[in-house]
């Protein structure tokens, strides 16, 4: 399958090394055609991988994952292009992150708005799905790195384009029966508001390798 | 031991009723003196409950905990009294729920501050620790209804009060290693933050008789 991924920071390369190793072809996209990063990525990952603009990644990819930092995810999705993100499945993990008052950060959108939507209202034609935002990066594509069950959430309202992000999920090693199904995108509100919750358990356990199991 | 609960609505009554369970003499409190829902509760719990005002209840307790709804704590707190709770360990399981929109609720403060900020601030002297504010009332209680390992959380500045705390839940079935301290009391933010999701879940899932755990 042919994907692209926004943004060339560390989760972006993690998903798409994960994506060139599950044999997938994947162009990275950045806001210059010659971010180094990419190029190096690119260089690195092999013949299936290449680099090239956001508007490059996300005509190239039939699905596009946005794995840009929260500020700027909405700035990069419109250099993606309206019109190359239509009609296909955009899996979105990024966070609202707001850093600019220190550590923790704060969110700049939450409560009763969230990313994902913003994201879904820029881009009104792009199937968004919310998914692997509640977790570091490498648990998003290694979850056997955390000893027993442990969930993923999925968020968005297109249920074909969940399904696919689904499938996607389970080829990433999460067993079907860990993917909990929160709703609407608007459940993307519950998913950003954990990450408060998220950087204290880092805070208090020393470490970002750890997920929540949902016990019932 | 004595203990005030300050809230006469379902958390407040399965939690004082918990603490008659275990030993302890409870005086109930609410607005008034003469509540119906406080006056039958302490009838049924026997003869170690009691009720009265929100100050009754504050100057009875050696700890007193806020059970009432989060719109109505700091209010309920002021009537409580800022000398009757002065020095005390006051357990806020209170969540800053906003109905006025519908549901599922939004929160009325979150992100850069918590309910539980809210209230050590109008309370100085009180020694604020916010726990079991991210589950349902029976899980609070009881928390071997859900099967196997699953988590809560305390929050606090006064590092005796949370002790006093972690021996309450230690008393109310939750295992030691079961409570893990997120650390100050902006922490706060996060667990009150958890309730979105909380939220969707119990929706996703059709039922708030779960919790989640933490895996590393």
């Amino acid at each position: 399958m042919k994907l692209g991924v926004l943004g060339t920071g560390t989760v972006g390369r993690t998903i798409a090394t994960k994506l060139v190793d599950l044999g997938h072809e994947v162009t990275m996209g950045s806001r210059t055609a010659d971010n180094e990063d990419a190029a190096e990525w690119a260089a690195d990952a092999g013949r299936t991988a290449a680099h090239g603009t956001f508007a490059d990644a996300a005509s190239f990819g039939e699905l596009v994952v946005n794995c840009t930092a929260g500020a700027g995810s909405l700035d990069a999705l419109r250099a993606a292009g309206e019109e190359n993100l239509a009609g296909k499945v955009l899996l979105d993990v990024a966070n609202p992150l707001d850093f600019s008052q220190g550590m923790p950060p704060s969110l700049f959108v939450s409560n009763t708005d969230s990313l994902g939507e913003q994201i879904q209202r820029a881009l009104p034609d792009a199937r968004v799905v919310k998914a692997l935002n509640t977790m570091n990066r490498e648990v998003m594509v290694d979850p056997a790195r955390i000893p027993g069950d442990h969930n993923v959430f999925v968020c968005g309202d297109d249920e074909a384009a969940k399904g696919d992000v689904r499938a996607l999920l389970q080829s990433f090693g999460w067993p079907e029966g860990s993917i909990i199904d929160l709703g609407g995108l608007s459940s993307a509100r519950g998913t950003e508001s954990y990450l408060p919750l998220w950087l204290r358990l880092m805070g208090a356990l020393g470490t970002g390798d750890f997920n929540i199991k949902v016990v019932r």
